[in-house]
């Protein structure tokens, strides 16, 4: 077999790909090297006819549609479940991440705590910020602690947690990719009497997730990135069967009503994960969640991860060969067991090779300050799209004539 | 011309209706009469082609799209914001409507409270769940006053209103129709130091609402009714321009973030109404916020509150010449302009009746325990629907060999 520097070596490992066939489930513009699934994945074809599907139906049943969409939060809930180690009825699809991080903190507190609020500085901020606002809302302390960027938090980091407190971590770090030890911090939160809430938003669909063999009791995450539900899709959340009867959502809603439509009563929610709904769910981009879920099922997880490890295995490996003799250094942990799905480059003008990838036809993903992230979704990313895109890097930092690019973007 | 009794004279109304046009606008399935459009307005052709736009979009741009993608919370609450008598800037679509009310009750009462929470008897049971948990919360009184169901609240009702009290209303009220005086309670709560948020879910669209030159200072409304956008598209809410300042949202989140990319600084909202964004939005849906906007802009909403009333005044003059003997009431206000877009009819086989219209073609609306709502679309309802579905009422109410259907339904 060829060297890793070779294109025919990726070309050999697409053509033993058991997931190939998978690329073409999904539509694909032009040429370019897409290598941003992490930010928003792809859109399937069954999910245009199945959004289709849904406005046929609006369009011939109106109203009366509803007695197949009501449940839609639940079956979306339990087509995401299957992919996260959940029991049937411990996950809901609705709302967006940020929202149900809300619902689960305050819930959790009510019930469970109240201490203090406690994340990881590297933790997405949209996290930091639901904290910092419950926090000052409640007179809570928050607690935001350094883990290594390359290991992520791990059991050591929580050490100073008590009785009460609520924790809300990544399991895969958006940045570094970093990949948390999800029973060994849910357990070590446990035994300080913490709750630990897990944001699986840029692990599910990318890897095995495991939340029952893990102990976890809550969890949040996002349906646009490696689940393909389209740009703001809902999120979802996880409440552990057994910690359902004790948690009650601080945004009381019709739609987690028992006998929503009785109407005269005052709010009694419903028994199970369903209390966790709030206003209508936004059917249109539900159904996409589910056509996202089941394809990844389709495809199943321990084929995606093998594919995701070799994927971004070989960014590391170009990296290596290529990229650290021009003055790159691995944002991302080295030991696959120990990272997502995507990788990290960093090098001080990475904002400036960023626009130029773009421009030569590859997206990436780019976090200031310094970082560009290569995300591989294996349902539709190949070897050989790494293998050329990572020339390319290599041809644009070699280049000396490269003028900086201006330092901020919008998106 | 025919008397109202006479089906030519319905014909009449609809060969003079200016909007009559906007009918060919929507898709509409079979022969049946719909009048469930205060429940899930129909699917407009330009809506279908909207979303068809945006899954072209994402497939084309990825997440390029968001380029474009980005701005529309702001671009549907501007086009939202046109029909309610709001400032550009004012109005931000997002979110459910009970995530929105919950919102903006924790902001209201942050800034101008806390007092105690107050609504109608008669208000939409989501937003009395949303002020019971909140609050059960925060350990505030909530004082739930009886109105009179066909004259709505009144500024009487408001009487023991303090200081730092935040009261939550419908515009049109969900069972009578009955429609409040904006001006005068909002002036009425302002008057004992207290603030009124407005639920406008069943007037916009189907009437001139005027937030500002009602004084208005909080509302929440629904976009899924008069408005058109599908089951579960976001509600939006506004904030006077000179409040938003003061006012911070309970649910921080990054797209309410000052310099959102920019990641590592601690929560700092954005000077205007994008404060109250949480987490990324969902565009699929927020565009068919968009286009039903623009479609009820393009026909206007006096010429749509003209039809409107010429339409429910149809079913009051059908319901004294044909129901009224056969031991039907109106529930709704007789003077048109007390009343909203659609009319109550009460009768103790509410519900058997309801049954029976479904199986003749005729889709209305239940509520429990003795309503049969018509709700009148102004853009695609015809008298001559009207008369129809009020003469199929009539021979259904007179027939003695109807069984009673069972007393409960799903939806």
């Amino acid at each position: 077999m060829a060297g890793v520097t070779a294109r025919e070596h990726a070309e050999a490992l697409d053509a033993a790909d058991p997931l190939a066939g998978f690329r073409e489930r999904f539509e694909h513009a032009g040429d370019g090297v897409y290598l941003d699934g992490n930010s928003l994945g792809r859109l399937p074809g069954a999910t245009r006819r199945r959004v289709l599907a849904v406005l046929d139906q609006w369009s011939r049943e109106a109203v009366s549609g509803w007695h197949d969409w009501i449940d839609l939060p639940l079956r979306a809930g339990d087509a995401l479940g299957a992919l996260l180690g959940a029991a049937p009825g411990e996950v809901i699809a609705t709302d967006s991440v940020t929202v149900n991080l809300y619902k689960l903190v305050c819930a959790a507190l009510d019930a469970l705590g109240p201490g203090a609020l406690v994340t990881d500085r590297g933790n997405f901020p949209t996290d930091r910020y639901v904290l910092e606002g419950i926090a000052a809302a409640r007179g809570l302390e928050l607690r935001i602690f350094d883990s290594d960027e390359l290991e992520g938090p791990v059991a050591a980091d929580l050490g100073g947690l008590g009785e009460g407190d609520v924790v809300v971590l990544s399991h895969v770090a958006y940045r570094s990719g970093a990949l948390a030890d999800m029973a060994g911090l849910t357990a070590a939160a446990r035994e300080r009497g913490a709750t630990l809430i897990w944001d699986l938003s840029h692990s599910a669909g990318a890897l095995p997730v495991d939340l029952r063999g893990s102990d976890a009791e809550l969890a949040v995450g996002c349906t646009y990135k490696y689940l393909n539900a389209g740009p703001g899709a809902p999120g979802y959340l996880y409440v552990a069967s057994e910690l359902q009867g004790a948690l009650r959502s601080p945004i009381q809603g019709w739609f987690g009503q028992s006998d929503q439509f009785a109407m005269e009563r005052d709010y009694d929610p419903v028994p199970g994960i369903a209390r966790f709904l709030a206003g209508t769910p936004p059917i249109l981009q539900l159904a996409a969640v589910e056509e996202g879920a089941k394809l990844t099922a389709e495809a199943g997880l321990a084929a995606i991860r093998e594919k995701s490890v070799a994927l971004t295995e070989l960014i590391v490996a170009l990296h290596d060969e290529w990229l650290d003799p021009l003055g790159f250094e691995l944002g991302s942990p080295r030991d696959p067991a120990a990272r997502g799905s995507h990788v990290s480059l960093r090098h001080p003008r990475a904002w400036t090779f960023t626009r130029a990838l773009i421009e030569a036809g590859v997206t990436p993903d780019y976090r200031g300050p310094d970082s560009i992230r290569l995300g591989v979704a294996p349902l539709y990313t190949s070897h050989v799209e790494i293998y050329d895109a990572l020339d390319t890097l290599r041809a644009i930092a070699a280049r000396d004539d490269l003028p900086d690019a201006p330092p901020a973007r919008v998106t």
